[in-house]
């Protein structure tokens, strides 16, 4: 019976099974009867929860406020500004029929939503006294990806936030951009337990119609990399295609600076692949649904008292997220399997003996070390285990991505550590000609990201030998 | 100044041009792009929060949990429930296109979530062990509806929470029908100070494939009622039609009966047109985004010691939404006119002569009442006021809503009560044909909901004569 109810498929195995039988068997996703869109679970959309209440207080903070724009987009629009378009167009989803009407103009189903909002901001801003003009919303955006997709990582429907911003100084929305990106990494290092690459996007990686992005990425046990967030400037490209002008202090009209940034469920599929082991889901305790789960294991004869102290140790743990598994018709054994699958970070079993003891044996997901421990000494235990569990998936994944990053200087170098699976940092000329060569040459790869505040270099491109501008990284990536 | 910015219509003379001013000068929303679909701008979106973060707590206190299902339906799916399908497709938005193909099937933007969840919900219930099933999902929905939209009231896309369960028991799904509702009449009640008729919706006007609909009903100052939320009990139509069976404790297979319930931003469009007037935006102190405006009014010479104390009077309050209005540049008469429009509950004003007396001026937002209080007894007044304010519109609507209900016995006086713009309470037979026959004779009226828990009667049906079963309420509606 545990064997239909787990994992058959190694990670380092098949990665892409293991990821399969992983999300259904564990009730994180269900696939729904549209190709590349997927249901999210109550498990999955929990860890979603958090994200979103991390980054809108932290939002909130910034006195950023929500709102909610239309999901249509009428394609005049979608058109104002040509690099956007262009960028987009490809993977729009249509609306063209309503009831048993034809529609006029089709529709855009939102893939994000500048286009429409800035055509509202240009009649709400009026004023400097109007800036910073600070709003963010939590949506559903549809890219109709044609490559196979990836559950919770590269597919055509999910939830997300974008925060699309204006200001009168170019400086104060360069600081935010990077504000945003420091938010991006905390949700990312201290709520979900990845540690990021954090840095610019190269011009060719770019956002379409920014100035410049910025990113957050990290490298997946799937030996491919990920773009985990990104936070754009937009200078006034869409200021000048969509005419949002103040009146400043000096009697000018000017066009404003504009940031947009987001964060998606992709973030689920992150924390998901980097901690998952060949049991099941590991999920850091910040984030899972359930935190501990009590099994009590129950002969014939002494039911009571185990039952009655198993009652009393949840009681003690109320103010966590603990579950007792007290169902009947299922063996302990396979309670334990069950919820290694489903990542509960701490098991306490309990059963005559150990009542007897007056102990417990306290069993922690990501280690699978078991302790015995004194029933009194639990609440002080877990308490401990939970914040030391999430330190320990971050620390495990730091070593992981560090681990895999390659220096390299050369071309040779370069496809060698390609081959080997490896994150490569190399010194780069950043020319989107170079870059264009270096996915032709070398299919799945682009480059992550440039670190910010490089010391100046004094080398050539690893890969067209002009001179290197600083040092990036490249690998396979989603 | 102040009469471009105020409205120009009143409340009495022209409901519909005064509430097209009211939402728009108060920036609750804005038109988009594209016709019958809004923006919901942050003052608007705030009570939105405000709602949802009641009703998930609500929820979540039931043990429902959040998850999400995607936007696009399947044809081939929605047309599993015939009345279902029926009810719903001649206000389907179509997706036919995604990039530069056309689609194999046309995919619905969901109007409802029942048959895409229930087909997952047919693989997910096995075992009386997974009953009850409890799930809700907020989310964005789009029902493209051709007669004229009413922003906040009827339009094309809307947010709302859709909950979705699953019961062994018809009992169980019944009484859960009912706490369900009686939330709903809480968030209005308590959080938006609105009261609510509650009742049974007639056999015309339930839910397309339910086996019963309740709802929570009110009549707004637009002398029209309106349909706040809905709460319905499918019974097994829809497990029969999507083949959701469980094993049960005996050994047998039986169908689950299932309810649905749902709550959406037409909330908004109630809350405000039941309380605002003709200054503008009148919001309960509980849902406005912000709650007290301290306005310094500040002459030449004694600036600072107005800004000091002004600041003061700030800081006591910080544990309330206060704003401190000290721009430069508008006079305190334009920015009273402002906050009035923009509906904060309570505005403090602070002269240099105040100042001298150690007092300052309050003035409530629902009555205008002006009073004279010393600045050390502000905080203690302000939690006073702000509770009186809830209660007081809460009180009012309550008035509006008893002052509007006639009892009529005959269709006489019913066309005469519904000439008077009011709700009728009257005896009724409740037959579908009945019904008709009341839409087609008095346009625009329809059945609110039937009240529970009526004692026997023994009247004929104030419309055909025949016998009444019990009393209802018609009213003109939305």
């Amino acid at each position: 019976m545990s064997e239909k109810l787990g994992l058959t498929i190694k990670k380092e195995d098949d990665f892409s099974e293991w990821y399969n039988q992983l999300i259904i068997k564990s009730e994180l996703i269900d696939f729904s009867e549209v190709s590349g869109c997927y249901i999210l679970r109550p498990r999955s959309y929990f860890i979603w929860e958090q994200v979103k209440e991390f980054l809108d207080k932290e939002f909130k903070k910034l006195n950023v406020k929500n709102l909610y724009f239309p999901l249509f987009i009428p394609e005049k629009l979608l058109q104002k500004e040509a690099s956007h378009v262009e960028g987009f167009s490809p993977e729009v989803a249509w609306v063209t029929e309503a009831g048993n009407s034809k529609l006029s103009e089709r529709l855009a189903v939102r893939p994000t939503s500048e286009t429409i909002m800035y055509d509202s901001y240009s009649k709400w801003v009026r004023s400097w006294k109007d800036l910073p003009l600070l709003y963010n919303q939590w949506n559903n955006v549809v890219r109709w990806e044609f490559k196979h997709p990836t559950p919770l990582i590269r597919f055509r429907e999910f939830l997300w936030q974008e925060g699309h911003t204006c200001h009168a100084d170019k400086k104060d929305a360069d600081e935010e951009v990077r504000t945003i990106l420091n938010i991006y990494r905390k949700v990312y290092e201290e709520i979900l337990a990845v540690p990021m690459l954090v840095g610019m996007k190269s011009e060719k990686e770019k956002f379409a119609g920014a100035d410049y992005t910025t990113s957050v990425e990290t490298f997946l046990p799937s030996y491919k990399a990920v773009q985990a967030a990104t936070s754009h400037h937009l200078g006034q490209n869409f200021a000048k295609a969509f005419d949002i002008k103040y009146l400043d202090k000096d009697g000018k009209e000017k066009y404003v600076y504009q940031n947009s940034w987001g964060c998606t469920v992709r973030s689920l599929g992150v924390v998901v692949i980097m901690h998952s082991d060949d049991k099941g889901l590991v999920l850091p305790p910040r984030v899972a649904e359930d935190q501990i789960v009590i099994i009590p294991i129950v002969f014939k004869d002494d039911k009571e008292k185990v039952k009655k102290i198993s009652k009393e140790i949840f009681k003690s743990l109320k103010k966590y997220r603990v579950k007792l598994d007290d169902r009947e018709g299922y063996s302990a054994g396979f309670k334990f399997n069950d919820w290694e699958l489903k990542g509960i970070p701490i098991r306490i079993e309990l059963g005559p003996k150990d009542v007897a003891k007056n102990q417990a044996v306290i069993v922690r997901r990501d280690t699978n070390k078991k302790e015995v421990i004194k029933i009194k000494n639990i609440p002080e235990k877990v308490k401990e285990l939970l914040e030391d569990i999430q330190k320990n998936l971050f620390n495990q994944a730091k070593k992981f991505l560090n681990s895999n990053i390659v220096d390299v200087r050369d071309k040779k170098e370069f496809k060698q550590a390609i081959k080997d699976k490896k994150v490569v940092f190399a010194p780069w000329c950043g020319e989107v000609g170079c870059e264009e060569v270096i996915k032709d040459e070398n299919e799945g790869v682009k480059s992550l990201n440039i670190p910010f505040n490089q010391k100046k270099i004094s080398e050539k491109c690893f890969y067209c030998d002009t001179e290197a501008k600083y040092k990036a990284y490249f690998a396979k990536s989603y």
